[in-house]
């Protein structure tokens, strides 16, 4: 038995996120319609991020036990012969399942896993500022047609940095049992007529990067100062906060893992263009 | 009368080219149906470069006559209500129409003409140059998975500078009068895992800038030295060079004009988010 970890990258314009669906139509549910044409088998798959409906991932960290016995590039090959053109496997690579998982003597630390084993997630998220909107960035970037000031967006997000409860930026129906994050970084820059946010965190809360970007714009626009966004970790009520913004500029951009893994990671630019 | 002159762009994915078809699929149908709706009478518009299927605008130019007034901000937003997401008008421009067409003093220089008044056009093609295909990229970027060697695709397009008979790289169905053209410059970078060939000439012939990029890509990939592009500049062969490469990645960037003409142009980075 060996374990394949997979890097996957995605556009998300056609599915309903991540999460395996009756219907069919998420990411899971056409890599995993793949792994079993590929395998001739069902194959359960475990990912690091599940995003939502709309959401991209430049790499999204996927994986799986098998018997099978393939060269590690034909998992690449052998996938993206049966997958739509809106996913592609970029990398693969294999992992001894060193215990059976239900062993009393197993140690989650032993035995990579692509949801806890990550240290953490890096998103991006783009937003196209200019008064008309792009044909070509969309579904794929946000829209402000407003003019934003970098300056306020970068001096709001400071607050944001440290560990802190995000109860302000959490979805209602956010699942996750603690509302703290420890936030490594936010970067906010612009390329032309976009503004790329860069969130790095251990772990995000449910729409946390959308809520965030969706407050972030009300400081840029001067609609608030940029220590509202303070007040709103500290009143940790996610009602007077900022709507959600639209999902079409989130990417999951990066998940970090101990480097013992070894994992094929390629130098991760900004986006495969910038 | 009055003559509205238009910067438009688009994704030309969803489209079979600019050019008005009995179907109704085209970009200039989509555009015409909505000024038909914003003027409430029928009009006829023409552009600087009729973009084949699939080929995408980042600003076309586009003129029409009109006896409307109308505020010239109104022509923008209210053209963009009545479009799909995939087309949209980013700039509009009133110019007099200074003498009847059919007058037989008339000057054609005295009037403005989206196509005869142009004096270059820019074209990019973005390439995809990675092991995988991107998701992320698709429609809006070729692909080649052999890495290429900028260097050499650089000194074979130096051969394509100047003015030359361009026979070698014209479509058999191209209705031009004259293959001969001037290619003022033609600049290719790499941007991440991306390459972008910039060609700006007076005009180009039908098929002319994917073949050009087909034929610079075997110079890449080591297939043919560089000086085989002089080699087929002599011979006026299409058959000899190599295949029209897919119209994925190619824009109609740039479309330059006389200065007097006062079209509001917005500063042309090499795309919106490059």
């Amino acid at each position: 038995m060996k374990r394949i970890v997979l890097g996957v990258q995605y556009d998300g314009t056609p599915w309903q996120g991540w999460q395996t669906q009756p219907n069919g139509k998420t990411v899971q549910d056409r890599l995993e319609a793949a792994l079993q044409k590929f395998t001739q088998g069902p194959v359960d798959t475990i990912c690091a991020g599940r995003t939502d409906s709309g959401v991209h991932a430049l790499e999204q960290v996927v994986h799986f036990d098998t018997h099978l016995s393939r060269e590690i590039s034909s998992w690449v090959r052998g996938l993206n012969a049966f997958l739509p053109s809106s996913i592609a496997v970029r990398w693969a690579h294999e992992l001894p399942v060193p215990v059976d998982g239900e062993a009393a003597d197993y140690d989650a630390r032993d035995q990579f896993h692509a949801r806890f084993s990550a240290t953490a997630r890096t998103y991006h998220y783009l937003l196209y500022n200019n008064p008309v909107r792009s044909p070509l960035l969309e579904g794929k970037a946000g829209w402000v047609f407003r003019p934003l000031e970098l300056e306020l967006m970068r001096q709001a997000a400071a607050h944001l940095v440290g560990t802190h409860d995000f109860s302000a930026f959490r979805a209602v129906e956010c699942q996750a049992k603690s509302p703290v994050r420890t936030m490594e970084e936010i970067r906010i820059e612009r390329r032309g007529d976009l503004i790329v946010f860069s969130l790095r965190a251990n772990a995000f809360l449910h729409h946390m990067v959308r809520n965030i970007v969706g407050s972030l714009i009300y400081a840029g626009n001067g609609n608030k100062p940029p220590e509202w966004i303070a007040e709103l970790l500290l009143q940790r009520n996610r009602a007077l906060a900022a709507p959600t913004f639209m999902p079409d500029g989130l990417y999951l951009a990066q998940v970090a893992y101990d480097p013992k893994w070894q994992l094929p990671r390629q130098p991760a630019g900004l986006m495969p263009w910038l």
